[in-house]
């Protein structure tokens, strides 16, 4: 896999995957053949391919935040996501396998590397994973217009936040799955907020509230 | 001038700008040459030039809450941040005249239209007006990771919040500028947080602060 990017090419070399060759200082054409992107930013690297976590690894500490995200097939959104996930310190990011973008270098570009050090895992079915996590002790909070405001749940121990894509939020029986329903107030005339966005008010909202209680 | 994109499109018809032609149905090549944009989603418009607010309107409400942008020369950057801020209901966004993304088509797409319902002022120099917000008795806070928790401020009356570009920070004069420096908690490897996620974590941050108070 070729990585490319300041930040993806350096976060990899200080991560866990493998480099085994760094591309800098060639002609930027000739970097872009390479990386097959045009915002290689004069460098590049091979490296070992992404390996994903273990969804069940992400729920073993206590306070564990994880977020799930419903079919976010736009590589842009999943990357700025999993940054923001990565520097909250939260457990981990849950994807579906199909329908939804995988860990590709445009997504490690747009994480700014932060997918290197953030477990981001897997799974078959995202309604039948919420129902594990609610036997493994986790509170399954959906990011939905229709919730009750997000600042009302008392958000201690272990738990999932489930984000669906802006235009179509969470399927029904993902929205089904969820313990409690949040929304996010939304003041304005255009209709939400990006699900990056959406990601950083609600998860720093949480740690907010777990500093305060 | 040509906006392109569904949001943007049905935003400027529904926002104040005059609309005085629209191309729906043509070919994408056709489209991409009359807006310069692959990313035309088969529309586009010809609209008025963008109109910047007077900077003083914004902090007229008594609990006006702005948003100061320092430098942030990235258009999907600073649509992002404006669709945080039209959807979270603020006064609107400040940006200093030079070495700053202005409002271009580009931005109104990043901005998903949001851009429309806004007001975006653009002052001569950001520490200078920051001054005069002060003595407009608005209370300045700057995004930095030297500052205090963002939680323990109490955010009652106008308010304005100034984030710089996430490789420089704020200069030197604007964080001088500012009445106190306020951090959002890092907890990962990678540095900070993109700026339009970290506009999402402090506003809805303030907002729920001014809803507990």
């Amino acid at each position: 896999v070729i990585v490319y990017g300041r930040n993806p090419v350096r976060e990899a070399q200080r991560g866990p995957r493998e480099v085994t060759r760094v591309w800098e200082g060639l002609p930027d054409d000739e970097l872009e053949r390479i990386c097959g992107s045009p915002d290689h930013q004069g460098i590049c690297a091979e490296v070992a391919p992404y390996t994903y976590a273990d969804p069940d690894s992400l729920l073993v500490d206590e306070d564990a935040v994880v977020l799930a995200l419903d079919e976010i097939q736009d590589p842009h959104n999943l990357g700025a996501v999993i940054r923001v996930a990565e520097v909250a310190g939260l457990a981990g990011v849950v994807i579906p396998e199909r329908r939804s973008a995988e860990v590709t270098p445009a997504v490690c570009k747009a994480s700014a590397g932060a997918v290197e050090h953030l477990p981001v895992a897997r799974v078959r079915n995202l309604a039948d994973w919420l129902g594990e996590a609610k036997e493994a002790d986790a509170w399954v909070y959906g990011a939905s217009a229709d919730g009750i405001p997000y600042g009302d749940p008392d958000y201690r121990g272990r738990v999932v936040v489930v984000l669906g894509a802006e235009d179509k939020g969470l399927r029904p029986r993902v929205a089904a799955s969820c313990d409690e329903l949040v929304a996010l107030p939304m003041r304005g005339k255009v209709e939400a907020l990006n699900v990056s966005t959406a990601a950083a008010a609600l998860v720093y909202g949480i740690l907010q509230f777990r500093m305060q209680s």
